[in-house]
């Protein structure tokens, strides 16, 4: 049975800023008043986006990485996943259904709550970013949380990133910012598809990764959050890249300062 | 020529906990109301404290340690120091002229700044607790702090602290504690000695150690140092390590979350 498409449901919650952060924080944005460099300034709540010493993005730099006996990063994403595409007014995500999708690294085993997505890439690679990057959002039982990063490069198409878009709304001016958001009530636009994806197309083939020490890299930047990077870029096609820039608006915090860390790998 | 002992110097600074607040922050200590489980509450400097999700000390959990391809700690003590002995109301300094005694580590060099101590030891070692550790606490140019520890367990006399103790004033009541600091306004006694002390006798002869990256132990609290903390104890004699902890009064923070962090070695 092939269910129609129900369109995006818009739930727009609060008119004014001031409602909206009730709601759950402070408006913030990637651009102008409220974008990444005044984070810390536009609420006690996210006063770590300022004066936190562990923060992330961060460049990751080759020639400093240490080499340690960390073992592989176990993914149990075989079960495909219901696709659900929600714009959330900063970007585009998968929520996932919670205690199904779980990722065992480093001895511990954390269960997958979201996808969404950064264009430009938000980690840079010796100083380089991609044009996309994904992040899957992991919680264990105690609250914390383990977050992988993958990055796309230009090349074949993905297949599971051909579904978002065929699930994606059509990109207004000025998305994905806090301008809109305000200007829009805090809006969230939510599709639910009748198609699953499998999340393994959106993880290299290789098991490298980099691990480091750092942040939520939007509002309210709590620290304490596990990263881990993959090493080996994937790919989507040009297109696909395009058309999720101008999607995403560039919602890519700058790379924060490493300070006492260091990245792992 | 032997100059005569000048005595201490005492300096009363302030007299009532507002203005020693005023001065450099509130008034904290290790026992009560102005104990370690407090500190984040008894103004907003201190606030990581309480909610930093990387603080000092921790449990440092052998087997846990990742194995990493880190160079050896290069220390140029090799001058000797003019013996200063201060009791700061929360433990014992050795105050240090920064510039000359020097520590590179990580390709990175730091400038000693003090050594003092805490009795138990701040740092447990997977679980234990030793009688005493001595902090050197060094600063590169751009503020960033490296404070390296060092473990005492009870065994041989060792020199410096013989030479610190014959310095050090007699234990008063309820020293070392804030309402000790309250009591006598925030007072600092000083001596100034006659003497050089070679900080390397305060240095173990393996030169193994673990890192991670913490925080200042005391308020504030802040974040972003890096903590090299020696493997191998060196000895005290039992008559040094219970004379340190009647001077020190048990000025040691309790263990703190490890949270999203690896200790390395």
């Amino acid at each position: 049975m092939r269910l129609g498409i129900r369109g995006w449901i818009a739930v727009g919650l609060f008119a004014t800023a001031t409602l909206a952060q009730a709601a759950g924080g402070a408006a913030w944005g990637y651009h102008g008043k409220l974008g990444p460099e005044r984070w810390g300034k536009l609420s006690k709540e996210y006063l770590l986006c300022e004066i936190g010493k562990n923060q992330s993005p961060i460049d990751i730099d080759r020639v400093r990485v240490l080499r340690t006996d960390l073992r592989p990063i176990q993914f149990q994403y075989e079960a495909p996943l219901p696709l659900t595409v929600v714009d959330n007014g900063h970007t585009i995500v998968l929520p996932v259904p919670e205690g199904k999708w779980t990722l065992t690294a480093e001895g511990e085993t954390f269960s997958l709550i979201n996808v969404h997505f950064h264009s430009p890439s938000e980690h840079a690679d010796n100083g380089n970013r991609y044009p996309l990057e994904a992040h899957f959002v992991h919680r264990n039982a105690k609250g914390a949380l383990a977050v992988v990063g993958v990055w796309f490069q230009s090349g074949d198409e993905n297949p599971v990133l051909a579904q978002i878009l065929r699930w994606a709304p059509e990109p207004t001016e000025g998305a994905h910012d806090a301008r809109h958001v305000r200007r829009k009530g805090h809006q969230e636009r939510k599709r639910i598809s009748n198609e699953t994806v499998d999340l393994r197309a959106l993880l290299p083939r290789s098991e490298g990764f980099f691990r480091y020490n750092g942040s939520l890299t939007t509002p309210p930047c709590s620290e304490g959050v596990r990263w881990y990077v993959m090493q080996e870029p994937i790919t989507a096609s040009e297109p696909q890249l395009q058309r999720l820039r101008a999607l995403l608006n560039e919602n890519a915090r700058p790379v924060q300062p490493l300070n006492a860390r260091r990245v792992l790998e």
